[in-house]
């Protein structure tokens, strides 16, 4: 039986969400929570494989479980298990045995939290990037609309990215205030590695009035990372949401009705 | 030279407001740091005297400083000072030396943030109390109505309180749905010890089926704190602003004109 499972993680606590030898990630903890439940060895797949600090209240991730479990009584074992990590099974629901939390996402939301104000942050510690000074949202929201469309991203990129290509769809990119931040939302079917972080922070140089919004356009044309700005810390980022066509949700609740069974998402 | 600051803190890591000797305490890290800028001893007055675990954003305090500074320069030198600590000071301002940040307050508001989902916490961990279950906000409003007024708040008060009347007049109760959370707000000139914690408690019952809001109206005539619901847990509780007589503000800008300077709130 194949899963679909929505996550939310606090990036502090891991060095990103992929597993490695010598340091917590998000996959091992997930992961050893599902075999500790199904009693043998578990592997998920990631919708976005998000680096050490970054945050996400959306990542999606797909699994297969020997010994079948109701979705809802899945997503209470589950929390039980991570409880003290610091991870928490949003949603939990049946998909057909295809389904490929990482390759069948067709849409990724990220939004990046900037603090502006003197005072640095407090409840939002360590989920903002703390800038002392006043930007220009105008400005900001002029230069990221040249980003939005089909480009090669390669200015900013970065150079351990695995990528085959550096040509990627930004179907959003939007700047906006919410009382003392400023947010900036981004939307594509994927990313490059450090993408978001790298645009958020030439962005930030455009709020500065270090570069100009055409500036943005030369830098995209360039296709070199020495051009763009600098990489914002990983704090402020968080992973939102994945989308997946609808026919996948109409096959999933298909089984699960011939299953008897009811999802929750 | 007497200044009025509003502070924001993280609850976690104080066991409350208040100067204690074997644990750490807000009042501590804002007196010294204020001891350690103005080179002797100095007191602080807090409007509200926050228990262990609650969160403020909206905290003021008052106090004299020795060797006069700017209150931009107080700003960013008591944020040097306070970093490692979870406490900000968000505004500075000078005010005439007979303001008294407790006596002169006219109102406080509180907030209390109630998170309604099956997975727990994440990046809200710390700051609210977790209910995985729905809860009737239009009964919680109905109840939180007979709160407002002029009442005796016996029944909303805890053992320990200290104040001479158990009188207080609130001014707000106001129950919303935000995103996947539920909050609470209360206004009042000043409340009772664990009051709004007593009163969150209380309409969390009424929110489940166990009373009707009119067992509010029965609760306070009672005049009894084991008529009411349990105490809600700190962390979902935080200070969001302290008001004072607009009279002030304008004396305070009158003493800034005096000296030259300009205040930032």
């Amino acid at each position: 039986m194949r899963y679909k499972m929505v996550l939310a993680y606090h990036g502090e606590q891991f060095s990103g969400w992929q597993r490695q030898d010598n340091a917590p990630s998000v996959q091992a903890a997930v992961e050893t929570a599902l075999s500790n439940i199904d009693g043998r060895a578990v592997s998920v797949i990631a919708a976005g494989r998000t680096d050490s600090g970054v945050h996400a209240v959306g990542q999606v991730i797909s699994f297969d479980l020997n010994r079948p479990m109701h979705p809802d009584k899945l997503l209470l074992a589950i929390n039980f298990h991570l409880r003290p990590q610091n991870v928490a099974a949003m949603t939990c629901q049946l998909v057909p045995p295809d389904f490929h939390a990482r390759f069948n996402a067709t849409g990724r939301d990220y939004r990046y939290r900037l603090l502006i104000r003197v005072a640095p942050p407090v409840l939002e510690r360590g989920q903002v990037w703390h800038h002392p000074r006043l930007l220009d949202i105008s400005t900001m929201q002029d230069g990221a609309a040249f980003l939005v469309g089909h480009h090669d991203f390669s200015s900013f990129r970065a150079a351990q990215c695995q990528a085959t290509s550096p040509i990627r769809t930004l179907t959003l990119a939007q700047v906006m205030a919410v009382e003392d931040e400023i947010h900036f939302l981004f939307s594509a079917r994927s990313f490059l590695h450090h993408q978001v972080r790298n645009m958020v922070g030439t962005l930030v140089l455009v709020g500065r009035g270090i570069m100009t919004p055409a500036d943005i356009k030369t830098i995209l044309t360039a296709k070199d990372r020495n051009q763009a700005g600098p990489t914002a810390p990983a704090q402020g980022l968080c992973l939102m949401a994945v989308h997946y066509d609808r026919a996948e949700q109409a096959d999933a609740k298909k089984i699960i009705t011939n299953n008897g069974e009811s999802a929750n998402e």
